[in-house]
């Protein structure tokens, strides 16, 4: 293999950091694929550190003892939550997205991997998934959005599906209640998609009333699971009560005046 | 702004241009976040090329002109993807995922983060995506892995659905006849989700006869697109006439023997 220069090394170490955040890798991984000393692998990664933090583009932390390492962490600050939060109200309240009924035409914004990449690390920045073994949603549109956050935090995704599929072995089978068409809905998961006694993030694209949430978190106690945390795209600010508690909402949509052509929606405060 | 030594200048390039592959960076972009000349820009992204190149980690093309920058190509060589096909088959190898009906449990691995990541990757390596401009794929389970190839593309993700939303404004909606089960199926999307006279590639998780992959075309048809290429996860060897012809199987599913509790599946020979 060629030898590589400081400066090259330094490239490739963030690019595969980068890369697979939250994930872990050995000094011994560096100094083999670059065939260079430990204490040379280790100033490289100070390097890498000073850049990430200077500019804010994540963190880098180091692990010592066995089972050791270093790994990138996604993180955004207040700041920069506010800009991709802003951009994406600023899509979302263009007036062609008004649909008859009030609804918001969001599928080209929630399925752009760029913007959603983008959320998946505010998301990262927002919970303590250090004990999450996780990241749970149900289908369709919030699987791109789950998908980057499973992504962000190194986790497992596992999609709930509308209906049992043969593909999927045995499965659990819930049925719930929508919470604000009242219509009454159903759920399943493979058994085996989660072991036992899990810790789990749900995320998902929108909250009402929050019936879909609850939804997963009724099936979750069917998986002896534990719902460490919820996050959503955007929720509708009233109902204000609504089936679940706890959850992180990235935006909050006010209401869509379908007369006068107004969407009036903006970042949650406490993120930016 | 704390002005950044060039080894921090080189790893902060490289994670932006990382992040979001081909997507063009002006040099401007980064003389102004970093306050440097445009010349050590460039001398720095020569140094991200080199490294790049030499660890095979993808590929930096620099644009010249008006419109000029640099971007990120993701890239994997024959050797990379028969490492990472030759994982995968290892994994939906285990006897323990077989099903009743000879089905296959691969929702772990087609919705693991990670593992898709790399998919993407080698697909990305796989087409000439320069013109197109949507990739499109059919819920549920080959969502995560068109977003994952829509993200190394830098392309906005559509997905089709089973049934029309209310969400999703007008919609256009055909039948197909999915090819092994015989069963007719329906498909639909949203009227504005692609502009007229597009180049579009599907991307889906698994074919046998291509009845759903025949689907998709006919639906792009209906909105006078071009289907440039199709990509699937896994493609059954039997039967080996199918609906649609050419489509590129990242994994041949030769046989899964539910008796002898055998899988038999490789990478395809081509890409490896």
């Amino acid at each position: 293999m060629e030898k590589l220069k400081r400066n090259e090394r330094i490239a490739a170490i963030i690019k595969i950091l980068g890369d697979q955040p939250n994930k872990i890798f050995t000094l011994n991984y560096f100094t083999e694929k670059f065939a260079a000393a430990k204490s040379t692998i280790s100033e490289d990664i100070m390097v890498v550190k000073q850049s990430m933090e200077k500019m804010k583009l994540g963190k880098i932390q180091t692990i010592s003892g066995a089972a050791g390492g270093v790994k990138f962490i996604p993180y955004t600050t207040k700041e920069q939550n506010k800009q991709i939060l802003q951009s994406i109200c600023n899509h979302l309240g263009e007036k062609e997205r008004i649909l008859p009924g009030g609804f918001l035409y969001m599928a080209d914004i929630i399925y752009s991997p760029q913007m959603i990449h983008q959320l998946g690390e505010v998301f990262a920045s927002q919970f303590n998934y250090k004990e999450v073994d996780y990241i749970i949603t149900v289908e369709t549109k919030g699987i791109p959005l789950a998908l980057m956050v499973a992504k962000a935090m190194n986790l497992p995704l596992v999609i709930l599906r509308r209906d049992s599929k043969v593909t999927e072995g045995s499965t659990v089978s819930i049925n719930y209640v929508s919470g604000s068409s009242k219509k009454m809905q159903r759920m399943s998961l493979a058994r085996r998609a989660i072991k036992p006694n899990s810790k789990v993030i749900i995320i998902d694209d929108f909250m009402k009333a929050g019936g879909t949430a609850k939804g997963m978190m009724d099936m979750m106690k069917e998986f002896d699971t534990q719902v460490e945390g919820i996050g959503v795209l955007i929720a509708t600010r009233e109902p204000q009560e609504k089936l679940v508690e706890d959850y992180i909402p990235l935006l909050i949509l006010e209401e869509v005046e379908e007369k006068s052509e107004a969407v009036e929606i903006y970042p949650n405060p406490a993120l930016i």
